[in-house]
């Protein structure tokens, strides 16, 4: 029976529903405005918030959805929604990541989300990051994608610059447009995604998300530096929460 | 004669077209990929550009313009026009700005085409900006708008965070987004822009400009740092040329 559960526990959706449940019924309490994640084990925290609203042991909760998939998903669980516009102050913003280094810096945006991720997030007064352990790394940048979210104006050209990153000069960069169904990828802002890939971590991820930043065809990248406060990881050897040191 | 040729002189369209014609005929040579900037003294530029290759005092010049609005001009004109994606070197790019500082720092963006021109600018060799004097200010940020570009998604919570960017918390920042016949104003790339609006110049132009830029909704702004090599400038008295000291 031991091995069953195991066996159970350890398959990856069970892992992202394990932390998805937990951030939520940790964290969340009646009365807060809850960013809402992007993402597989993003859809588990919104799950159980629906649940729980459903239930009624938790009420006057008003979610705030990072993109439109998030969106479509919470209107199905009836879960009340709102935006920055109208409510500034996040109380706490739960989502999942591509990679987390051990000061709890993220890449994220593989999804496609990041823009709208990263607006919200900034302005909760808690993020929760929620992983299994295969997201936890080194150095950023290396299991995959660096996303970047670009103008679509001249994209050829910004891919190019974002080549062209000195920072990143060590780290043989290529880059891909990303695209879906044989066309390019259009964000929920209507805008494109360069994909960097790189050959070992970044060296300076502040420098990085900088020179990044400073390129005139990029609207945001999916580098989330001094984000994240807690982050819960699952494993097949349990749960744990790393607190993001000061 | 001499008064009549100064009063006509000194009529603002005409001081546009002294600068807009002397760019031209000093800095494009035949075979030179040109920036072509947006706006009523760029307007001029633009037209002497297409005098002289029709005429065929010059050959072989392709221009990059860096809004529809100057693109339907050129071709209007009959000049040939290629893009950054094709040709990642301007080398030379003329245009206007909304204030100039001593050391050829730049307001842009009142016309509403800063992005693609900072994009076009930020690759020129040199670029040459074209003003008449009353544009020449001490500091930069007071005699009208500094225009920042900003995503449409969740723009009034973009506003407020621009409303505090810290250093710029002693020049009673007033910010509205751009309106045009009741609508708000939407840029070539599907933005929108807001205009800041400051009781004193700018305290620190470069810490500013950072700020401004690392809230997550700001796509651009207007602030054109280390860009201008040249300045030429044109009043009552003559015109004269200002060149950045590095």
């Amino acid at each position: 029976m031991s091995i069953a559960v195991e066996t159970q526990l350890s398959s990856t959706e069970d892992l992202k529903r394990v932390v998805g449940y937990k951030a939520v019924d940790d964290y969340v309490h009646s009365g807060m405005v809850v960013g809402l994640g992007t993402g597989s084990t993003a859809y588990y925290a919104i799950e159980r918030l629906g649940q729980k609203l459903q239930e009624g042991s938790l009420c006057d909760v008003v979610g705030i959805p990072t993109s439109t998939k998030t969106e479509n998903q919470a209107k199905s669980l009836h879960i009340p929604l709102v935006t920055l516009d109208t409510h500034p102050v996040v109380d706490v913003a739960i989502d999942g990541a591509d990679e987390v280094d051990k000061y709890l810096n993220l890449v994220k945006g593989r999804g496609g989300s990041l823009f709208r991720e990263k607006m919200i997030e900034a302005e909760a007064r808690k993020l929760v990051v929620i992983v299994d352990e295969s997201k936890l790394v080194e150095g950023l940048g290396m299991t995959g994608a660096v996303p970047v979210e670009v103008t679509p104006f001249c994209w050829k050209h910004t891919l190019r610059r974002l080549l062209g990153v000195e920072c990143l000069a060590e780290c043989n960069v290529s880059a891909t447009i990303r695209r879906e169904k044989g066309n390019i990828y259009v964000t929920d802002n209507n805008n494109y995604i360069v994909d960097l890939f790189l050959d070992r971590p970044i060296p300076d991820i502040f420098l990085a998300a900088r020179q990044i930043s400073e390129i005139v065809g990029v609207v945001e990248h999916g580098i989330f530096l001094n984000m994240a406060n807690l982050c819960i990881v699952s494993g097949k050897e349990g749960t744990r929460v790393i607190e993001r040191k000061c």
